[in-house]
């Protein structure tokens, strides 16, 4: 029997049905939808209106395509949380204050019980270490001294061209030369604060941001000028604006793809003004992309390096997300400041670690690490909407949660007068690792918030773990 | 035939053959004795009257017994040179200056063609890569996660209880709770000094001292205060109680085990008075002792730490310069100034590298550290006296020279219009690296100075650099 079509309704009625679903929890979040194929032959319908009512639910928002993969949901109306409110910081530049909660929180996180949503980074079966074992012996017996003398101080070379190789992703064209390796993206950014500060000056950074941030600010005796930021697009521009002019700001450290803990991205456009904003005032921008290849979008955001013409910005990254947390592998690319940032590494420990930048170097140039970036991405975003559907389940409708485009964590923001370090403490007591908010701002703000990290896989701790959260946090 | 011993006699008489043998250079530095049982049989003495033979010259300094190798040729009255005199810093707290010599001289130390007189370090052949990478796989093999994690922040557990355990042999008692792992030495001197100073403070250090050490208080803005050091028995006390009495001293760092470059070694008393003296007026000292397993005598020197009641030391060392440089791991007991210790290493890179730390944890366990050390200590101290040889052969009678008790290097002093980084830019045409003596002076003095490492083997090669330095110091 011929289909007879009614291209205008039948694709319409077909995505209302499958809306309808998705509204009434039938399809949940993360759920694979059937094929173009299977749907067409489900539906009587053809492969052209099949593909017509996915785009269109596509459109709205509610599914989403996964190369090679399918269709999966994406949203639902049912998700009754709002995304946090941006939060204006008290406008003074204040000097940072240490934080005891750090401490607290990664006391010990390598205890097996632990079921750890306070870390920012991918759990070690999501990393590929068969295959990187397998670099690590290829260059123990066949590199030089066996990897056993002082690497060069900017860091290996085969290493730094598949790094500069990497920048061709974000739209860079970085060589070798322009590359300083560090021991983590920690280290990067302290070296490049250390390049373009002294001691008393102020330093914009995003509100909320990581606490390492602050620590190292801190520790430089520097001055923090804490920036909203919006949960989707990241670092309000036009209060940066009036940050410049009210404050003399001597740099920035910002987190433009994907914030943590907010998982915010910049648009690229945003990024362009922002560069141009600071190059009007010569002022150096510290970008740490340490995120940046944890999208879950369709193309790799670009970065803030991209639009940099005056060498301005002091790009930073690492392997530490990616590949090998504990091999503490990171980047520079310091723009003009590059001599300055290989001092301060000359005067702090002089080389990284021979064997870890050789076998890195060895798994990128051998093709593997694109590989992998492909699964992991894949394995992180179906873990953040499983995560995201446990939520929606057990945790109170009173709260309000980032959706984030990239990364490893959500962004928690409670009724007012809960308390995220209370939280923490309680949940600790039923063996549960979270951040609370504090610690994510230089004043203490976000007390109401948490940030909740969605790097392990989906299991039944997992999900036990959650639904525990969600009761302590009805107690709040 | 019966032999006749006049046993106040015979033994002098042997002992004086011997003497004139290598006061005419028929023995050399570095040469072989007959055993005793062999000169017993050769000169038909008895085996007690050849022991007294060789303990007499042995009690002269003209010879050494080395434990299950023999009696060895140590000095010689043909060896023509003084040690340096101790030069005396013009006596005002100048802020830190910096060297660009060192860039130079660091430039490109991988050079295949380079003869390297310059790194104060072992030659790769001297280190035992084999049974190394054997821990390096047991370690990828069989660790949880194949060390891809983050390490806890002080430090792999297993590994602190391994230094520790090396403490007991400089009569210390740590525990692995008092040690932070660190990315190499130069690494935990940073984070010491920064856990005891304030931009500003006064320092007090050796002259000479690792160039390192200056580089790192120019970058914290500090001010140094050099104070002279023997070349034999290291720091002035009588002087460092003058500069502590005139200038307001905060910290001190001192290399007391073989400083780098003179070899000097402060005895054990001598480094009691200084820890009572510094204790007294509440100072810190920050004691490098990278060098203090790499000792000629018999037994390893104490350390300063082993004098400390007060928490007041703060202890750095690494297995940079006995096992693999290239690892980059060392460590700090920074007695009562952990706390600040750790706060510094989690703002500044977290964690050092699991694989690095595990590995050598495991090499450290199956006692293979020992027996290592025991065969380094004696191929440095050959290739000392090697080099010796060729020097006092190769080197105009003008030049001054140390005599290390341990570590890697000769401080030469040339005559008084010499310039040692003329000399480095010479050698550097003829493909030959020292290091000359202006970097090892905040100040820019030892002009007429150069270091020279004798941490390669002896080869063609390193006696052809030899002779051409010859030449050209003559030249100079």
């Amino acid at each position: 029997m011929e289909v007879l079509e009614k291209p205008d309704h039948l694709y319409l009625e077909v995505a209302s049905r499958i809306e309808s679903l998705i509204d009434k929890g039938a399809l949940k979040i993360g759920d694979r939808l059937l094929s173009v194929r299977a749907l067409s032959k489900e539906q009587g319908i053809s492969l052209s209106t099949a593909f017509q009512a996915y785009y269109y639910l596509e459109s709205k928002g509610l599914i989403e395509a996964r190369p090679q993969s399918g269709y999966y949901v994406k949203f639902s109306r049912q998700l009754p949380f709002d995304v946090p409110a941006i939060c204006e910081p008290t406008d003074e530049a204040l000097p940072v204050s240490v934080d005891e909660m750090i401490s607290s929180v990664y006391h010990d996180l390598r205890s097996p019980k632990l079921t750890s949503f306070s870390l920012s980074a991918p759990d070690a079966s999501l990393l590929p270490a068969a295959k990187l074992n397998k670099s690590v012996i290829h260059s123990l017996r066949n590199e030089p001294d066996h990897c056993l003398s002082y690497e060069h101080i900017q860091g290996n070379e085969k290493l730094r061209k598949q790094i500069a190789r990497l920048s061709f992703n974000w739209g860079g064209s970085l060589s070798e030369d322009d590359l300083v390796v560090t021991a983590g993206c920690m280290e990067a950014i302290s070296f490049c604060l250390q390049a373009v500060t002294k001691p008393g000056d102020a330093v914009a950074t995003e509100s909320p941001t990581f606490y390492g941030i602050f620590r190292v600010m801190q520790s430089l005796g520097l001055k923090v000028v804490e920036v909203p930021t919006d949960p989707v697009t990241g670092i309000d521009l036009n209060y940066l604006q009036q940050a410049l002019d009210r404050f003399d700001i001597k740099a920035c450290v910002f987190v433009p793809n994907f914030n943590n803990p907010l998982g915010s991205c910049v648009p690229d456009d945003r990024k362009k003004q922002l560069v141009d904003l600071l190059a009007k005032k010569e002022i150096p921008l510290i970008e740490d992309d340490i995120y940046g290849e944890m999208y879950f979008g369709k193309t790799r955001p670009r970065t803030c390096k991209t639009f940099d013409k005056k060498g301005l910005v002091l790009h930073c990254g690492s392997f530490s997300k990616s590949l090998a947390p504990g091999y503490r592998i990171g980047w520079a690319a310091p723009g003009k400041f590059k001599k300055q940032v290989i001092q301060l590494k000359r005067m702090n420990n002089v080389a990284t670690n021979t064997l870890a930048q050789v076998s890195i170097a060895h798994f990128l140039q051998n093709g593997r690490y694109e590989l992998h970036l492909r699964h992991l991405r894949k394995a992180l975003h179906t873990q953040s909407l499983k995560y995201m559907q446990a939520i929606t389940e057990y945790f109170p409708e009173s709260i309000r949660i980032a959706r984030p485009q990239g990364g490893f964590v959500f962004w928690v923001e409670m009724e007012k007068h809960a308390d995220g370090f209370k939280l923490h403490k309680q949940a600790l007591k039923h063996n549960i690792g979270i951040a609370p908010g504090q610690i994510f701002s230089a004043q203490g703000q976000f007390h109401n918030y948490f940030r909740l990290s969605y790097g392990m896989p989906w299991s039944e701790k997992v999900e036990k773990g959650l639904r525990t959260l969600g009761e302590l946090i009805r107690k709040q």
